[in-house]
């Protein structure tokens, strides 16, 4: 089987986990190097135990080793565009994590020296390649239900994060929606040219003194008609709840979340079924082998990449403008931003 | 048992409803007088099936009966506010169908007349009473889970109605949303102070000629800080589509679908479940009859109406505002309206 | 509207079941006698209320009374066998609740004499118009699927009865598994030749000391090939469990229970759903309105009795092979009774 | 972490899958060596590529080397019961695919030099490691439902296997029901007593012409006092139908299948939902990790194997008496057998 030499950037804990099903479970990956700045004891022993034979604490190391054919950048946000700008440069295919940057001007910079090269990018939106959405967006690209007219995405985190980490997050639109975001174009096929926001600050974990809310509930309009509506909470408790519907001329397709099994426990006290998955890691774990494996078939295969530089883009518009509505109580445009 | 006497005005299709379950289904009716003003052969024979003693083409022959305790108000929508103001100068508790009027001026008209009097007044906002958005309620209302964060209904009619109903039918919102405006207030526990709505004709059918809508989805914020969504489409095509959900602190509460039958077909081609009841004749068949019982019960038992005054203005004051949020395309505060 | 006049025999719960239904439920139906030996003043009340005229203690003014077509006998079981004869001989029409007799001479004898009078006769087994196991039943007499292979039946009630009932009951197989025996067969199509029954007390509630079992399950094998099973508890706990199957040469149909309502709580503590429905009252509520509206549309129309003397002979003979294999340890013919 | 050094013998389609997991995904393992005396091209491009060091086509070259502490044999089932010989010999804990033999003879011998080796023994039967039917078990006991009553299981293959493999298959019981067998015992935490068989070649795939049958039910008797029935199909046609239930003194546990994805797809035509998962490579896939990591659970921890001796020997004797049972057309104890 053909194989495709990767290098790898970032080697936190999406970094391991995209290195270790690249390593185990994605057939047609080679990973051949990773570079990590902060690169400690507990990365060189993953990266032995994976039987990488390059590792370094320099990702110069990886865009200078011409054996690489494809780059996965798995670092920290604010060092994305710069990267992929780089590796471009190399001539090297790039996967990159979402989002490439917070400020628009900085992914199209890097957009333009993808496309300038003439390599490939995907981003990192995982949740394309979980069978459930994937089902979702399959009926409704094959035109059997006939066009959409409403698409919905309800997703909820199963508990707060640290509040440290909100403070950094860059806010629940840009941090958490921006997935939903990705999510409601891939569904409905469509940009999105108008959203509305409502959030607030339910919960008491102190969202609000941070400017930021822990709940939200964002509707939309799209190029081709149809309109959608996104409902987001920081802490369901029960799980990780994310369900996607499209309802279109014809019908609607919906999918619920999975459960961690299929039991029904009953008695005289009630009827009981298992909670759904709890987090992204057990919810997504197969989607994230799929993704990677999905690149590689790009490039080895010579197709457009699944997850393109609009998708790279449009997110995070949608993300600006959602917190713009948000602020100033008034629906906004996608073409205000910028 | 102790009964109530009853009498109906009003004998069309929702008329003979009621009527029909006063007579069969509710132990504490006693349905004594119908009138209508187009009163026919087949409402005559329809109440004499029934054994109904007093049948009469004037509403006067209800209000001038000083045996009749209550009147069950099922005339068009345009009589229902002085019908009302009648029954109530007559001293006789008042069930209205939905709604009382589309202006609020005449809905307060009435109401004042209601509250002079001292009567009962239940207005029929009959999904209150189906067994599954009431359990959504009973869970939000025991406090079980929390406070309510996000409410959310979904409401699609089977197929459309005809375009010279939509025509007179006073718009999507007055017409149709109304039920789940009543539904989330319901749900809530709280009034709204807000709401966004974006609509669209996607089907093709012709409502954009009527200046109409036959997609809408409508935002909100409760006074309590929880916010709201609902969904409508006027075609779903596979049955009567009506799920509501509420997100709490603590928790989340949904209902689905009832089914036609709970069968499972699978077989190499696929697996088939049943669909969705067909409308709301089917679905909420059971929700009729409990909400005349429910009344009677007030009435018998000197309790609060379930569904009173403020229900039977409220609704109506969020379609108008709905209805100008669409068209001036931002959000419009209840308080505008009036 | 065609209508028939009944006369209804038998006015305890079962009876009143009946004779509500045919007076506010079936529209064929013109309930115009009842009779009962013991009849008693709140069997007299009930009458009254339901507007029927004669009212007796005497079955022979049923019999006599040349206006009544068809006879609803809802009396005890051992006088069933006599009241179809002479409902036969009377030249009515019968509707019998099962069984019609635990000793199949008798029952042949009640058969013959229905035959020779050429009057229709629907025995009361009121399972097969529940929509959903009629729904089994219909896509497996399709073909669609093919032959049936397996057929499936479990049914548990909610809790025990009164042992004074059991004391009387005939025991599990005669009293309870004889509604099942009648369900596979309809399911199967099909007449069944075998039984092995196997069987236990395990409850502690006393059935062991009445000679009888509180658990079983009977495997069988049908004339057209077909294998089925059975299994019964007397003391489910979380309502009635009423679940059927049939797996064909192409696929499977099955059906869960009704639940009392389609709801899903999720929290921290787990996801609770709803229980089934209570009890037959409950669950076969209109399926006691379908099965006597089947029976007044074969007597209208000249249709042939949905479930007939062929239905009230077999189950009786199952349950007796049924006993007989728990009591001797091996499988049992149907034709080794009588 | 503390790793186990491994030996594999058999290098077939369940070897391949074990030695897969084993390199990639059960941490705890370190396998070192493979050997299969039928070792060809395409099985050392495998051992290469998960970097196996020692590769050979002689068993001997896994119990003579020193290092390796346990033994995975999954060659064919006629050479299992001298490899386990051998391997206790050796020293060495062994893991073994199911059945050991079908000679309860040799069985007993081969457990007998495990036990005076004094090596732990894992028999392969992976049900119990699915979430699922872990989960009934880990139900009923804890206890919290009551003793068991009633224990059933479905079980269907997606579809015929050749009639080739049928024939030296062993038959239905030795080679299909043999894991329900085992998941009996499991669910109901007690030996079985006595078999009933009921049998059919209902496929027109030519079972009958191999005096084999394709649908099967089997009834049988707990030492517990706990009933149970297995029902089997060859061919479900809509994939692989896996289902177990316990009814306990208070309540029920049950599982039904993990489908494909959680779609649910709504029109004018009906309601489809997805398939289950199709076959034991999809369904049992997580379940064969898992079982794998038990056993290493067991070795380094010193613990009891969680599928023992008693468990290697049981299922065969059930399975010998269920066919012993449908030949005689009678009941037939367990202590029968031998």
């Amino acid at each position: 089987m053909e194989k495709v030499k990767i290098g790898l950037i970032g080697c936190g804990r999406i970094g391991k986990l995209h290195g270790t099903n690249l390593c185990h479970a994605v057939e047609a990956a080679d990973l051949v190097a990773v570079a990590d700045p902060y690169l400690n004891d507990g990365m060189k022993e993953w990266a032995k135990d994976m039987g990488i034979p390059q590792v370094s604490n320099d990702p110069e190391s990886i865009f200078t080793n011409p054996e690489i054919q494809a780059v996965w950048i798995c670092s920290s946000t604010p060092t994305h565009a710069d990267f992929i700008k780089r590796a471009a440069k190399a001539g090297k295919d790039v996967f990159c994590e979402k989002p490439i940057d917070t400020d628009p001007a900085k992914i199209r910079e890097a957009l333009a020296a993808v496309k300038e090269a003439g390599v490939k990018l995907q981003i990192g939106f995982v949740r394309r390649f979980d069978h459930n959405h994937k089902k979702v967006h399959d009926v409704v690209a094959s035109g059997k239900l006939g066009k959409p007219n409403v698409v919905k995405v309800t997703s909820r985190d199963p508990d707060h994060q640290s509040m440290d980490y909100i403070k950094v997050s860059g806010g629940i639109y840009m941090d958490m929606t921006i997935h939903d975001f990705d999510m409601v174009r891939y569904l409905a096929g469509s940009n999105v040219t108008e959203v509305m926001a409502y959030g607030a600050a339910l919960s008491g974990a102190g969202y609000d003194k941070l400017g930021d809310v822990d709940t939200t509930i964002v509707t939309m309009k799209f190029e081709n008609g149809a309109l959608g509506v996104i409902d987001n909470s920081r802490a369901a408790h029960y799980g990780y709840d994310q369900r996607t519907e499209v309802m279109c001329d014809k019908g609607c397709v919906q999918v619920s979340n999975d459960l961690n099994d299929q039991a029904m426990i009953s008695s005289a006290e009630g009827v009981e079924i298992s909670k759904p998955q709890w987090f992204f890691l057990e919810r997504y774990n197969n989607a994230f082998i799929a993704e990677d494996a999905a690149f590689l078939d790009a490039i080895i295969n010579k197709k457009e990449s699944p997850v393109g530089a609009e998708d790279g883009l449009q997110p995070v518009l949608m993300a600006i403008a959602a917190d713009k509505s948000l602020k100033e109580g008034r629906p906004v445009k996608i073409s205000e931003i910028e």
